[in-house]
């Protein structure tokens, strides 16, 4: 079916990126990883003429092109229909898209106020407006939809839902966000897989730093 | 299959609501509507018990509860492959996903600055930053795919994606944004959409003013 390159940015940083990566590599799909670090104010240059919005991540796959962290989970979810990305009951995979797009599309007072940064030491910030609203409404999908499948994961199995709120993990751990046993039994979760682990590993092998995103 | 009801709020404003609704009604779906109007600062607080965001639109389908506008389109697609509510062809079908979620999650200088308001009468404004940027890049969108797919829409038929441009084209009319002959017709094929012209038709009717969105 031809090779898969997944585009990424700095694994220390990169929220977006880390989506993907994750659902790929934990469904055990085989895929080559460009990084092109973006240490520059607005991204890196080198983004435009990979992806059609100057952003990572971006796959590409011959000749098609695909962006946005989600539409690469739907896209490789369609291409290995086998590796159960999307849960298998068409009510559970309704909803997993809804969390999944509440998150694409929303959250932004705790995304702004709190980048994904996996080498930060734990420390408390000044929260401005709306990022406590934010963690609750986040605790409250995970409560609920772990009450119903049993966990660890947001329907069991890991999903491309998990990957979608794996870099709100790294936010609620080291900005210190949360102290719920349910929550913090989830991160534990996600911390102790090993697409995580592998992923985290890189990170903090990187050197780069980008003063924006050191809250 | 059980009946399905989407809930949606005020049609000249809402343009979350209007994304799922011209992409079911397009496609000749059998669904019930109920308008909740939002003539509160913050939404209604009869969306509370419906949607599990507090925000609409949702659609109800038994016990099922499908909230966020796109999400809702990827529903209503499973349930009827035969709609051709996403282009047959897988590349097509990724890009279709991927400048859907490129609306879904971006453009908010655009839409902050412009609401969607389909009875205001076409006047300019002074755009903060941004917005032009917002406005080029979603008629690089269009042009792109008219010409690949020769139009009149970005697939050729109307898809979930013309569905997710829908408000910008009310948008780039009211607000006088555009002046490119592609883009305008783009425009004039949305705008003579059976679909589009009952929504408009309902939207003009409504009496409620939603002084916020009045820009
Ligand atoms: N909604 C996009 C967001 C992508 C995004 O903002 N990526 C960041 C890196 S995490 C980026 O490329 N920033 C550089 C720039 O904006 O120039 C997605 O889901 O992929
Ligand atoms: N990302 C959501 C946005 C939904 C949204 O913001 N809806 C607005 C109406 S267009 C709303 O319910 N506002 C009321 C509120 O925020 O309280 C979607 O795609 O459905």
């Amino acid at each position: 079916m031809g090779k898969l390159t997944l585009y990424i940015g700095n694994k220390n940083y990169s929220s977006w990126s880390l989506r993907p990566w994750i659902a790929m590599t934990a469904a055990g799909i085989d895929f080559q990883e460009v990084l092109i670090p973006f240490d520059f104010p607005a991204g890196n240059p080198k983004f435009k003429p990979i992806s059609p919005t100057g952003r990572v991540p971006v796959l590409h796959h011959g000749n098609i092109r695909v962006w946005e962290s989600l539409s690469i989970i739907e896209y490789v979810a369609e291409l290995f229909p086998e590796k159960g990305i999307w849960p298998k009951a068409a009510a559970d995979r309704a909803v997993a898209r809804s969390i999944s797009m509440e998150m694409l599309s929303g959250f932004r007072a705790l995304r702004n106020a709190c980048p994904m940064n996996m080498r930060r030491p734990k420390r408390k910030l000044d929260l401005p407006e709306g990022v406590m609203d934010d963690v609750t409404r986040i605790e409250t999908i995970w409560r609920e939809l772990r009450a119903k499948s049993g966990g660890p994961f947001l329907f069991g199995a890991f999903t491309g839902a998990d990957a979608m709120f794996a870099p709100v993990v790294n936010r609620f751990d080291v900005y210190d966000l949360v102290t719920d046993a349910g929550t913090l039994a989830y991160m534990a979760a996600m911390k102790s897989h090993p697409a995580w682990i592998k992923w985290q590993e890189a990170a903090l092998a990187e050197s780069w730093i980008v003063p924006e995103d050191e809250a």
